[in-house]
């Protein structure tokens, strides 16, 4: 279709909304920072491509340093190959033969590809799918404490990874986990008790990965992990800077927004609904935070519509037709809904890129 | 992309997940229904195409009765403009000088194009974008209990109309309201009142529309109202059975999922996160119901991991590997996240087709 998307050049405040946009200094800073502390530490930076699942984006990171790609699906690695990034782990467990189809024919142009695994479900169909010749590296996911994929003990960890081991077409590369907020501890006694397993078994855990944006800068207190994946701290969000992980100077996207209706003294309508921001409010009770409109809150979303109780906020609110800047809860999601994302440098846009990873099935 | 959406014919069990599917006779069953009520009452129906946001559906509906379609953004009505349809209704506030200048453009070859507006700020800034060789009709959008957006009173619905009438670009079309549940005795005291109130002035109110789909079947209680919009009854979810407006039997849309791991005795995980159901809640506590197994609740999701909690399992939960059928919380949300739809008779694909909307901007 033919959209209306801005030309380099021109001024945000003509950018018809709802619309993100990114502020390319922030973007810059988020990226070095990261790396910066990544490297002071010793730890292999992998970022997580499913905030931005943009190619442009990924190489400014790999330009920066990370020593490769984190994606979720086989599809979102489809992208990232075709665009030239030549080391990927896909954090999922990979089931079913269409799937495992793809995977297999990405692995054949993909210098370096890796999945995860947490059952011997998930092994078996691996090992099935992949060919001694050209075999699969497989992580074991771990559960340490963030409830969600991953084997439950540091033994349980080890019996599959020999199982990993024991299969001609694939390699057991590692652990990996994606753990709870504040979980650094429980991490390194996970990691550390499953190489000590390992080592008494022989075996080598070459790739130790932990992740997670929120804890980003507690990743030197995990001393047995190699590398670390983070997504978010790319673009930050409302729930970054809640986590500590960064401040308000670091969130690099915001969803500019027009005041569509004043319909009653405590009520202001903009336009950008649940279709722009999601619903995704991540422990918060409101849909986002209205910049340089302290008070004002995000009560509730329509498809097109966020109903904005502004009977507390501390100065007048702004007149229809006037725009906003919202500062979305989750950027990861809001990424998911556009097809392409404006950038922008002091206030004028720089450049649109395609969302390249965007509907990407699985 | 080349992606992998599935050929007519093939078995929805060999569809790769998470991907969204569309009951055939369901969604004809749900066209056919309401456009039956409508027509028993003598209401004109117009759908509203933000659940599907698919051309081919869209003439479904029309072919079966529908006055019109109502979209919600004036990218969206191009597309449907684009597709033949006639006569839209923007169901907005459409402000600024790039969204009016589209506007205007769209208002040149739809031969009934319609918007609302609440505020003299929207009204002025139509009239000054509009010609008085081809007037646009804006209905006067009121707030009859929705606390959206919409004028309070019939007295202030009154003076926008006046305002709205006595410019030569624009034609006053009519009134309009999206109601709270349950409020039909207050959109016929709303719509009655204004009513009245034009007569005395020797205006007449062309539409009273009316609209939403959880108390689409109580239309006929809003005698004042000439049409009502919808758009959640053409797929239904399970907001909709919680509202009595349908039961499970008319759920058209179900979101295929694959159990990706089973970490511990009370936890599943299906590959259907955010970024497939959405994060809408709706008033539940959970998100989306899992067919047949009752008492298995969706806690919580990550943007490709829904964590079920399968404590409560009536009986025993899907193995890894197994596929499963969620009901979304919100249909009309799913459809912005995917390219394409898939349609099934009995669980055999009949089509795939292009979500035409999706994307638009604005």
């Amino acid at each position: 279709m033919n959209y209306p998307w801005p030309e380099p050049g021109t001024p945000l405040e003509q950018v018809a909304t709802p619309m993100p946009v990114i502020d390319e200094d922030r973007l810059a800073a988020n990226i070095a920072r990261v790396q910066t502390y990544c490297d002071t530490h010793g730890k292999a930076f992998r970022p997580h491509i499913k905030t931005h699942k943009i190619a442009a984006i990924a190489r400014q990171q790999v330009e920066a340093g990370a020593v490769g790609l984190n994606c979720q699906k086989v599809t979102e690695a489809e992208v990232f190959a075709d665009a030239g990034f030549d080391d990927i782990l896909i954090t999922y467990n990979i089931l079913g033969p269409a799937k495992l189809v793809r995977l297999k024919a990405l692995n054949a142009r993909v210098t370096k590809l890796a999945v995860v695994a947490d059952s011997e479900t998930t092994v078996a169909g691996l090992a099935s799918a992949f060919d001694a010749d050209r075999p699969l590296s497989v992580l074991v996911e771990c559960d340490t404490g963030g409830k969600r994929c991953g084997v439950q003990t540091p033994e349980a960890a080890v019996a599959l990874a020999e199982r990993i081991a024991a299969a001609p077409s694939l390699r057991f590369g590692g652990i990996m986990t994606y753990p709870s907020i504040g979980g650094a501890a429980q991490v390194e006694a996970f990691m550390a008790r499953t190489m000590a397993l390992l080592a008494e078994k022989g075996m080598e855990c070459p790739v130790r990965s932990s992740g997670g944006s929120p804890d980003l800068f507690s990743a030197h207190l995990v001393p047995s992990a190699s590398e670390h994946r983070a997504g978010t701290y790319v673009y930050n969000d409302r729930s970054m800077v809640r986590a500590g992980h960064c401040t308000e100077d670091d969130l690099a996207m915001y969803i500019l927004a027009t005041v569509v209706s004043r319909p009653a003294p405590d009520r202001a309508v903009l336009d950008s609904g649940s279709k722009a921001l999601t619903s995704d409010l991540l422990g918060f009770s409101d849909y986002g935070s209205i910049v340089g409109f302290e008070g004002a809150r995000i009560v509730s979303l329509s498809e097109e519509h966020a109903v904005v109780d502004i009977s507390g906020c501390t100065r007048p609110f702004a007149e229809i037709g006037a725009m906003v800047k919202v500062v979305p809860n989750h950027t990861c999601v809001v990424t998911n809904l556009f097809d392409r994302m404006v950038f922008h440098r002091n206030g004028i846009v720089t450049r649109v890129e395609n969302v390249d990873a965007r509907g990407t099935v699985w």
